[in-house]
């Protein structure tokens, strides 16, 4: 047997062994208790498949961490990496190259409005960090405002603005960071019984939390266009504009971060796209530019806030800001993405395939409390109990009836992203319809097993 | 014409213009104002050689950002980068892969100590980010304590305890971070003569500055093992292990920056390693790990602060931790490193050729105040007067005589790598003797500017 990078499996299961091996005695892995981690090891990828050490194809329906929206491997992607190396891989943030400014030019194409100015990090955290900078500086005021349910990176100012529990280890109160509720119809804060009052009540909310706090004290409100980690809560017609709206009225910048749900992911390019004519300040992006392939994300920047740094120098910067191989890895995904209408392709898999087939499975499984999402970006929201929505993990935490459900779609050689009480299907942008039926299939199968711990 | 990448000049060139005007119109620079910026394109690079959009071959002494210690292009690292592309480009953190676990496996051989088990980041910000956080959790306490005229990254808390201009702008106070005095005979705080006075000088200081602020309040003291970009000022023998016994009487963690000291660029993996017997808790490293042909960053951890988080999930992470393609690079630079003894290269340069030629040039040029430094790790302090040390431009800033020594290097062929008054000479550890010399003779040339505006 054969796996698709020309690996024989018996090749492949030995250098497996031997990653394993050196993994569990060198590794120090992100967001774990390292002791008791028993990590697959992945041996090759193509399209919406990986294989782990002994062979086994599975399904990815979780694109790593949401972040292979092109699929593994992509040839064109791959090609255009192999020629950059021979080209040139690095050259300093201060000199310019080619590969740069195309990718800067492709995103800038793509933005909405005029957000035509990019600064390149290496990922989303650092976006996130570096919008925050520009935007305490651009209005000379210090604290940021996001929501709970929330995730926005792994450094010190990204890790104080998520609005999950990761945050409390790192949150000694002084990042001057706020949070406050957005709207979330299924477990609603505002008693709302609908998506349009949720939407006014949760405004309503969000004025009296910037008139609470003092509107000159607040530099930035983050939010992400279309929550990721947090559970795929797709906000309501209006309020994005109603953010926009508060924004203007007060002076206060409006950060969209679009790491997890930009480039594809919802259907669109960007997910604020879902919200016409609303254009944020800046919009910080990573993952889908250039599907992970080499470490990339950035800051796509206003006008306005660009002036703000014409004469005075910008206060930030990184050896691999705009970094040649990792933008012209994002020329050749744009540019494929574009060419073979891969957008196109995860919003209409997310309106004919996914969103049906997921709803269909919530007729017939009772674990499953609500489905949320658009394009390729869905969540289940499992339950005990429908009529209470009584979660089937508490909130921050995990539940053998969750495990259970994981372990078994694994096993049926499909892999999920989960989060707390929910599954997330977020195959890549590429998946066809086959592919999506399969993943639908499986789900079928094990949620089964959730539907034993419902009451 | 051709150029080391197969493309013709012409071409080259017309690339160049476009790549200029994009980026003049889309990219956002670091540690810049905007509007003014000319920067450089560069279309190639070789070697310890880049070229410029008209063609011109410039020398590199700067390492781009002291950070292609093994030069640019190497064949092996480009290979190795290919053959990971066609292989397996990206896989989550939670998962494992060889590439990934080969480099841990590397680096961990190389540090001292036992410091075996590795964390990878995308680059140094994110590496220091990362250490100061085991280093709060596993000691429960908040203060971090760094040098005056240090560097240590562009994201909050790194650029917090950056101890130059740098910080300034994002520096409120409530960082949790106390900057103190490290050693630096040429400009004493100490009013001390000799190395040895400076070095228990500035041990007594730090000693003093721990027990004002209070031992059990300060989780670390993190320090450029030989600091960088802030002037290569080279430690006397015995402040690392001063520094070192001190956080052990206290309970404090030691994080040794190498971000840009390590992997060759001093003549040894690590410049630690020039304090025999000294092993910090916790090293940061980026750069040259892998020559930053992909981005990448990491920590590496003793087997204590590790178990701090065998039971207790590590609070942080990052979507390309442990990065196929970037680790992939690591094992070949690493690889490549070691068999062609380019460490063991470096270290003979410094002391055959750049230190012997630099303090020949002292000899001659009234301007060069004092040269510092080791293996390709050099700086050269420029004054307008030897007697009173008074720097050629002051502290933050530039000055026309700086401005104009730059130009011409760069008008002669010459990149250099430039702080304030200082020249630092950071060729990539592959340099050979003549290059050594061809980069000399310039500096003799372009420093006879300098001497103009001295006193």
């Amino acid at each position: 047997m054969t796996l698709p990078n020309g690996l024989t499996q018996e090749a492949a299961g030995q250098a497996a062994a031997r990653a394993y091996e050196l993994d569990r005695r060198h590794v120090f892995h992100s967001w774990s208790a390292q002791k008791a981690l028993t990590p697959m090891v992945i041996t090759a990828a193509q399209g919406c498949y990986v294989w782990d050490g002994a062979g086994h194809r599975l399904l990815d329906f979780s694109s790593q961490l949401v972040n292979t929206n092109i699929g593994h491997q992509h040839p064109k992607v791959i090609a255009a990496i192999q020629e950059q190396a021979a080209k040139l891989c690095t050259v300093a943030p201060q000199h310019a190259n080619d590969a740069r400014s195309e990718a800067a030019r492709l995103i800038a194409e793509r933005t909405p409005g005029e957000l035509n100015r990019v600064f390149f990090t290496n990922g989303g955290a650092e976006a996130v960090e570096h919008a925050v900078r520009m935007a305490r500086l651009h209005t000379g005021r210090y604290k940021v405002l996001s929501r709970y349910r929330s995730y926005h990176g792994g450094t010190e100012t990204a890790v104080n603005l998520t609005g999950d529990p990761r945050r409390w280890p790192s949150d000694h109160g002084n990042a001057g960071t706020v949070h406050f509720f957005g709207p979330f119809l299924y477990r609603s804060q505002f008693h709302a019984s609908t998506e349009a009052e949720e939407c006014e009540r949760a405004l309503a909310h969000l004025e009296q939390t910037i008139l609470f706090e003092g509107p000159q004290t607040i530099a930035a409100i983050v939010l992400e266009s279309i929550p990721g980690t947090a559970g795929i809560m797709v906000p309501p017609p209006g309020y994005l504009a109603g953010v926009r709206e508060l924004c203007d009225r007060h002076g206060i910048v409006f950060i969209a971060d679009e790491v997890m749900a930009g480039f594809g992911r919802t259907g669109k390019w960007f997910a604020i796209e879902h919200a016409p004519g609303v254009v944020p300040d800046l919009i910080t992006f990573a993952k889908g530019v250039n599907s992970g392939y080499v470490p990339l994300g950035g800051v796509a920047i206003s006008p306005d806030i660009a002036a703000t740094f014409d004469d005075r120098p910008y206060p930030g910067g990184l050896t691999y800001s705009g970094h040649p191989l990792a933008t012209a890895a994002a020329v050749a995904t744009i540019t494929a993405m574009a060419e073979e209408r891969i957008v196109e392709n995860a919003a209409e898999i997310g309106a004919r395939v996914l969103g049906p087939g997921l709803h269909e499975l919530a007729r017939r499984h009772p674990s499953i409390g609500e489905v949320r999402g658009t394009g390729v970006f869905w969540a289940l929201e499992l339950v005990r109990d429908r009529a209470t929505r009584e979660p089937l993990a508490p909130y921050g935490g995990t539940s053998p009836a969750m495990t259970e459900v994981v372990a078994a779609a694994k096993e049926a050689g499909l892999l999920l992203f989960v989060n707390f009480n929910r599954l997330h299907v977020v195959p890549p942008c590429v998946i066809g319809e086959s592919e999506a039926k399969e993943g639908l299939a499986i789900l079928d199968q094990v949620l089964s097993l959730a539907d034993k711990h419902t009451v």
